[in-house]
């Protein structure tokens, strides 16, 4: 299986405390040892960094904990793989292109027989469940709505009617984002916490180490990270239910439609 | 303007001693400071870094250079803007994926009036006329050949008339990589050389640095690097002539139809 972490914010973040935790869980203090990839947005557009070797010794990994890239939306994933050999064709996020948006795309669990249904518009470059889905998905989203509806929850109720649709298929944890706002989708493990003023410390799980945002982050800073599971031990993690949808933009979860 | 600088090889090759040279021309040698960016293959796959920065100075670009990332099919571009601000979206190389291949394009020049030819199934995230261009070059390749022709020579030919249209509208240097070949067009500057056994010394132009490839190449090791100017100055490096298409693989040129 995989591990996800995703970010929304309101203003340009740096990730590297929450992400130097799950850094440790691809080939540390966890399995998921089979490459790594982080997608940070700006506009339109995001930049990825990829590597599919372990992101505890990766020196790519090295370089972005170094390094001072900060977004306000921000999917990252570290593979323990199951379908698919280790490369980098197969090695999250997956982004494509619509609406001359970026769309980025992280996965956790296993699909049984998603490479039945019929592709059209896009099509993976490898060979994992997970690529396939996400083309499986954009192909359906670019059917539907030659371009962005107007009504933003119109589209993300069909993101969530489709994510219904796969989940029949196994299991389909995913982060996903189309450089507005950030999907997220519990199959069966996904939690989530925000980070608002009055700001205080946080340890993280995996190194012990500690922070109190309350030196680094302004008083109208609103920051929400979702990940497959809990980074920290002293902050509230939310737990979403099996099959909870969630849409996040500005550091905030969003209310969804009735 | 921009420089481009494209690598094919018939193994996986270390671009850093060339690239250095081209990344002083971003800010310290040249004027190009307007962001860099890199793409390398693997498979089908390639990984980009982009930086919105000037490559003399990006700590992406200091990253690159101590990294151990190598590739057989490379495309780089540093950038003076003309065209679109200086951001992440307006940043060279741009990617899209077709037949579940990565295709990479990065272009020196500027187009008038492209942005009058109508786009149906790639969008440009920025406002350059160089990701429109390349959109439109796709659109079009799309929907002549909806899978990936047999005879990869009628594919290489239409890329060619696609270039001498487009190059119509002004300059238009570029390379395009489709995962497989390295397409390059000449505008009015661009130029090659290609590195096989036996193997000299080669002396940067930007900055002094030499290096004698015997120590470090084999003897089956062939590269080809193409660019908009000459990087070394003890090199062969052969100019190519105004609306001249070449195709390179495995480190050679490949022969077109008559």
């Amino acid at each position: 299986m995989c591990e996800l972490l995703g970010l929304s914010a309101n203003m340009p973040a740096d990730i590297r405390f929450t992400f130097s935790g799950l850094r440790q869980r691809g080939g540390n203090t966890g399995i998921h040892k089979d490459g790594w990839g982080i997608s940070l947005y700006e506009g339109r557009a995001s930049r990825s960094f990829h590597d599919p070797k372990a992101s505890f010794s990766s020196e790519v990994a090295h370089f972005f904990h170094t390094s001072a890239i900060k977004s306000k939306m921000i999917i990252s994933h570290i593979r323990q793989a199951n379908r698919g050999r280790v490369c980098l064709e197969n090695t999250h996020p997956f982004s494509r292109e619509l609406w001359g948006c970026d769309w980025v795309f992280a996965h956790n669990g296993q699909l049984k027989n998603i490479k039945k249904k019929s592709l059209k518009f896009y099509r993976p470059r490898g060979t994992t469940d997970s690529e396939y889905a996400f083309c499986y998905m954009m192909d359906k989203i670019r059917k539907k709505y030659p371009k962005r509806p107007k009504k933003e929850k119109e589209l993300w109720s069909y993101i969530e009617k489709l994510a219904n649709e796969v989940n029949q298929l196994g299991i389909f944890n995913f982060l996903l984002c189309d450089s507005r706002h950030m999907y997220a989708y519990c199959s069966n493990k996904m939690c989530w916490v925000t980070r608002k003023y009055p700001f205080g410390e946080a340890r993280l799980i995996d190194t012990g180490d500690i922070i109190d945002f309350s030196n680094h982050l302004s008083k109208n800073d609103v920051i929400t990270l979702v990940a497959s599971h809990a980074l920290t031990e002293n902050e509230q993690w939310h737990c979403m239910e099996k099959g909870e949808f969630k849409v996040f933009n500005n550091g905030k979860p969003r209310r969804l439609a009735a």
